[in-house]
């Protein structure tokens, strides 16, 4: 079981200094809600939607972003989940990391990047696979537009991932709100996994965010979902609630 | 544009003759509503609850069944997909054809059969890809448990489907609605096409279906849903309705 704070948060825009003392305080609440692992939305460190200023807060994944991280983690008890700006050599990625503050951080890059926007600041990473344990079960991340492709969750979802982490910054709309109570059920349903998917809010640049973070479980159903403000989300993650489910939906066995 | 009738449909079980009979009924009716094109349900000539029963039914493409439904097909005007136990060889598949009642019929063979029961009548074939075109759009047909893989979706709207036509028998229950009211409108959108999902209705051997036909439009919304009755719903399909979806939810060209 893992209990898993979702925090859907209000960014302060490009200023990391001031974004990691936002997650730090909630990484402390989650804490006393007895979690252990807060997710935090799509470059919810550095902002999604500071335009160049983003790459001027870029660092590599051995730098001070996620060092930071893995101090509040250690000093909480709390694993992270971050975005950030990655900078690799003249190459900037659009980057979630895990840390829980000991070992090696996982970092996964974006791959599917949205719209002109994106693709003027990033580079986009071949899909690729990332896992990591957490406190027995099996976790993998995506960011944002790569959950709108099924070939990405269902290729996590073969090499094992029993949940997957989404950060996301997805603006208000018709498609956002189908994509968080519709699409993100979908995938967690055709592939017997939990989604957790974690949405900036309010304004920021020139985005106005849909909030609707969704925490999903194997057989669709919703355990917890945000509305339009900053919130934080905890919830229970039991998949031994979910045996039926996989019993009756065979999917990954029947493809 | 087509002008498109589901035929929800209560089978009288494995009686041919007579599940042929209903469909004509159905095709006149439907043509009284100005359409071109009918899908009735997974099996619903032989039926789907109709076990061993079935295999008695079953014809070749080039047999009795497919020469029926094409002689309706030209006295209505109405093009037909209909749901039969296909004999090739000693082999039997679930299959569906297409028929305007000129030119060759196309079969589809159900790729993923589901549980036991399909399993134990029926030879599942290798996923494939049959388009036909109809009134200017290129269509193709699933199975019900096929178009709950993303992939089979995928694959036909790739090679050019604008519209998949998915002859259904999907039980009651939590699953049934679910795949109903969020999974079609998802594999809808993410494939920026349109889903008629027509299912059987009513009991039949074993069997208790869920009814909640849908039809799906590119941009996940509804465009008409049958309830727990028999129903012919009939609507228009306008792809021109849905540019401005296609511009903003470019998943084929993203992939």
């Amino acid at each position: 079981m893992i209990r898993l704070s979702a925090f859907q948060m209000q960014t302060a825009g490009p200023d990391a200094a001031a974004n990691l003392a936002h997650i730090e305080t909630a990484a402390r609440e989650a804490a006393r809600a007895g979690a252990t692992l807060l997710v935090s939305p799509e470059l919810g460190i550095t902002s999604y939607g500071g335009g160049e200023d983003i790459l001027a807060l870029a660092e590599p994944a051995d730098g001070e972003i996620v060092d930071r991280l893995g101090r509040i983690a250690r000093e909480t008890g709390v694993a992270l989940v971050g975005g950030f700006a990655e900078k690799d050599g003249d190459a900037v990625y659009n980057s979630a990391v895990y840390t829980d503050g000991s070992g090696k951080p996982s970092v996964y890059r974006k791959s599917h990047l949205y719209g002109d926007y994106e693709r003027n600041l990033f580079m986009p990473e071949k899909p690729s696979t990332c896992l990591f344990s957490h406190r027995g079960m099996t976790l993998g991340m995506l960011i944002c537009y790569d959950v709108e492709f099924p070939e990405n969750v269902r290729r996590l979802a073969l090499a094992g991932a029993e949940m997957i982490l989404v950060p996301t910054a997805t603006p208000k709309g018709a498609s956002g709100t189908f994509i968080a109570e519709k699409m993100i059920p979908v995938r967690a349903f055709e592939n017997q996994i939990f989604i957790a998917y974690v949405n900036n809010i309010g304004r920021d640049g020139d985005f106005d965010y849909a909030g609707r973070s969704i925490i999903a479980a194997p057989d669709g159903t919703a355990l917890a979902t945000a509305g339009l403000s900053e919130q934080l989300l905890t919830v229970d993650i039991e998949p031994q609630l979910y045996a039926r489910s996989r019993s009756e939906n065979t999917y990954l066995r029947d493809l």
